[in-house]
């Protein structure tokens, strides 16, 4: 088998060089790095990662624990901290826990087990973090449900905010009566958002009426039944804030089979802006959550984390989100 | 720390018992399992699997290749993998191609270098398997882009049977002149679904008009614009199938921005049967591809190919696929 010392031979470059292309760690030009692959796959060249990551002790390798990968909105952060990490030369595991607690603990044992570097743990609750803090691993959090302590950094969307804009927006398109559809479960993006409303109804004078703060199986489905039953039972409404898109499109849905005019007679705005808000009837004025920006900020703390071995400074870190208005409002 | 003797010793079973539960191997109760979970948990064991991975030569990780996780259709799939492997004490390395080539070339070297005992290829060109077939990875390949030779193993859905019974559809629903909506790649699965709307226009006696096949670029936004183009250029049609559902969702876009009722005027079928087809206006009727057992097909193929160290007897899986009707025929 070739050597790395044969490879910077025939290339004409240090081993330093050579060993800088395989770790992806930059400081050599394009070109430079194009001939020493080229060679590399000419003579078959194999480094062994597993061996290297017992002599250095990094396995260049980090876990992201995830609720569902199908769901357009984690998939876009997910793709975002691979996209950070791995021209760094870092491989990603990827585990879904289908909101299953049990599933998270044996993740964090199987994640630890293979020495991974850091974990970027999105939308789950505080166990895993707890049990992570007792380990000593690099740890940074995207979106919390339970308040965390301080010991844990957390980039997350304004999500009180959120909820604000979005209710301020259906007033100021007149409605006065306006449905809440939030995640029954008591986790903080959804209080948050609740609190945004409350306060949005505040600054305009509206009376809050907690009928109208519908609590539910958290999918489309149970969006558009939820619809249905508030129409049945004739308690009026004129505006709906659905506290994700999928939960507005099943919102859109329930009030299509009422033949209830969308933007006309009420008006729904979502929250996420993934692509299917988009492509809907009407379209869907929803509040944009940077996706993309809540994976790199995360992976950029990460690797420092990793790297300089140093916690990181700030325990949370908030980004903004934006109102995108369209045919819904 | 503790050893896996002395938590045997405390749960009072045998160290191959521990072993087994730390493997995921099965062959204990449920009951047990939790007992020595917990010991290990208190006692805060940490196997190492990398240097076991030294001692074995199995690292237990396989590799998942896609074009783009944030594609539902792509993460059904991946998940389905996932739920099959990590019972079986697998971890999963996941890469997003962005379908760039020379992207995926270091993936490949990436996994390898890692590594990994085996690699399932999803939606991509012959220049992976290629290069792992030179390495005697096992690898498993879900979907084709490009004729695979007999020495890899494919799973992939029938696309002739998805195009002969979507254009079938729209014809029994009265179409006679039905636009298709194609990869504008010179790809298999389009090739093939174009086979099947070719074939099911012989059996009605409705003439073959090129003019009908329209090559975009792959997404809904260029769907909405090409059936704009066709409206703009007086080409008529009264039926259109689109050969995947977020194309779908763009070609009910543009249909709707030129006030043509869908389902009465023109009709539409799309392929796939994502969550998006379920919640658009009018619904979507479309193909139906069984996503979860591609995935666990290709597992099952790829993890007998990994613990049996023999190729699979058979190259080519063919999944059937099925109508799912909606409101757009």
């Amino acid at each position: 088998m070739v050597t790395v010392k044969e490879i910077a031979k025939l290339a004409g470059v240090s081993t330093a060089t050579v060993s800088r292309v395989l770790n992806n760690s930059g400081g050599y030009s394009e070109e430079t790095k194009q001939r020493i692959v080229e060679l590399l796959d000419k003579h078959n060249y194999q480094m062994n990662v597993v061996a290297k990551s017992l002599r250095t002790s990094h396995s260049k390798t980090i876990g992201i624990i995830v609720p569902d990968i199908t769901n357009e909105y984690f998939a876009t952060i997910a793709l975002a901290i691979e996209n950070y990490f791995y021209p760094n030369g870092y491989s990603i595991y990827i585990y879904n826990t289908s909101e299953d607690p049990k599933k998270e603990s044996l993740i964090i044992r199987d994640l630890e087990s293979r020495g991974v570097d850091g974990l970027i743990y999105i939308s789950g609750t505080m166990t895993v973090p707890k049990q992570v803090l007792k380990k000593n691993l690099p740890i940074v959090c995207i979106n919390q449900r339970e308040y965390m302590t301080d010991e844990f950094t957390v980039v997350e969307s304004d999500n009180f905010q959120g909820g604000f804009i979005a209710t301020e927006e259906l007033i100021k398109q007149g409605c006065r009566r306006i449905v809440l559809l939030r995640d029954k479960r008591d986790i903080v993006p959804m209080n948050e958002r609740l609190q945004g409303y409350r306060e949005a109804l505040i600054k305009y004078d509206i009376p809050f009426d907690s009928e109208l703060v519908q609590h539910i199986t958290f999918d489309a489905e149970h969006a558009a039944k939820c619809v249905r039953s508030l129409i049945q039972r004739k308690i009026s409404f004129d505006g709906i804030f659905a506290c994700n898109d999928l939960v507005a499109m099943g919102a859109l849905y329930g009030l299509r089979e009422n033949k209830i005019q969308v933007g006309n007679e009420v008006k729904v705005v979502g929250f996420d802006n993934i692509s299917i808000g988009h492509y809907s009837y009407p379209t869907l004025t929803t509040i944009n959550q940077q996706k993309e920006e809540l994976g790199e900020k995360a992976s950029e703390i990460l690797l420092q984390f990793i790297e300089k071995k140093e916690k990181p400074s700030q325990s949370k870190i908030v980004l903004p989100v934006t109102l995108v208005k369209r045919e819904t409002t």
